[in-house]
């Protein structure tokens, strides 16, 4: 992806193609396993259901061009997309919050292959504190400034009570943490530059409790 | 909730609806824990950052009216909440793929606040089956159809290995589970009425990798 003749356009893809493009590496991960070489995007298009000018469009963002009639090939399109999406790159990250959530994620090994090292957790739990969970030290939350500068965290994933949220995320903020991760299901106010993502699990609940809900009374009066 | 003079407007608040519902509830949960008593849609505004005339509208989803001058009750708002979101409910759960990130969401006892009980977990590898995780057993994948039957589940949480999420996300299906929680970076097609989120946790990385390195191509320029 480095270009000399970058553009703002190709190193800004809007959030839906973020959101996609992994579905895209997920499929030629698959294609790859069963060593299929070339993939059309009217076969991707087809198989993940999404319209063919829109996924030749988000691929556009990648440094690779498909053959005509062939398509792209597999492995080629696999690498553009994981370096692309940082997959690829190692990226130190710090739990705030090592609870019941922020230990799950701790002992989620399957992070490290989408590029997130968990570096340590912070938390204010005596109970906490100066253990390990899976080798990842927890330390206290008033030392994250100071151990900052030496774990150079790039993303604070938040995941302390919700009404802790945006103590902790100041408190990254102050530290220099450029970019918070949020799985509380309070909204978080941040700086200027700050990048913010917001995975609310919660919320994702509460659509399906309601959808289920509907279906429930359709059921009634059918 | 209950009404005999339902409307669809009512019974169908629009996802991103449902997706700030929650942080209301966050607020107004904290302020119960400050004994705050009334609280109105332009200090929840102030508070959030979100526009209060979207406050006022997307409350109207819930049986509850603030005064004048004054606003809602807290206490009650957040009950309103709760239940309106069905996080007062128990729904039942099952883990599709007990691996590191299932496992990690069976030890997750936060999820039982917001009314998700994972009664059971399946998995196809013979180290996982006949085990327990925090107490919950996990069973082989072939069982779910007739586990089903008494489990009466209605979330299958999808955490399978990429390449098998569309299998088991058509077992749940056939087995009658009518909706479907997918964990995976993997789209997944679903037969209509079937209820799908996809909590994309790997999408909202590519995010913030992406974000990450136009804020170090900025400092570079600067």
């Amino acid at each position: 992806m480095a270009s000399n003749n970058r553009n703002i356009s190709r190193d800004y893809p809007p959030e839906p193609t973020l959101h996609r493009l992994p579905w895209y590496l997920a499929y030629v991960s698959m294609l790859r396993h069963r060593n299929v070489e070339y993939v059309s995007s009217t076969s991707i298009a087809r198989e993940l259901n999404v319209d063919a000018s829109q996924i030749a469009k988000d691929l556009s963002v990648l440094d690779i061009k498909g053959k005509t009639r062939i398509g792209y090939e597999v492995v080629a399109l696999e690498n553009a997309l994981r370096n692309f999406l940082g997959f690829a790159t190692g990226h130190n990250a710090v739990i705030l919050g090592a609870g019941s959530l922020g230990s799950a994620l701790m002992a989620d090994t399957g992070l490290e292959r989408f590029g997130l090292n968990i570096v340590a957790g912070f938390d204010i739990s005596s109970e906490m504190i100066n253990r390990e969970i899976k080798g990842i030290p927890v330390y206290h939350i008033d030392s994250l400034a100071d151990m900052q500068t030496r774990l150079k965290a790039e993303i604070a994933i938040i995941t302390v009570p919700v009404e802790q949220a945006q103590i902790v995320a100041d408190l990254a903020m102050e530290a220099g943490i450029p970019a918070l991760w949020n799985f509380t299901p309070s909204r978080v106010l941040t700086a200027p530059g700050t990048v913010i993502q917001n995975t609310s699990i919660y919320s994702h609940l509460a659509v399906m409790y309601n959808r289920l809900s509907l279906l429930r009374n359709e059921d009634r009066i059918d």
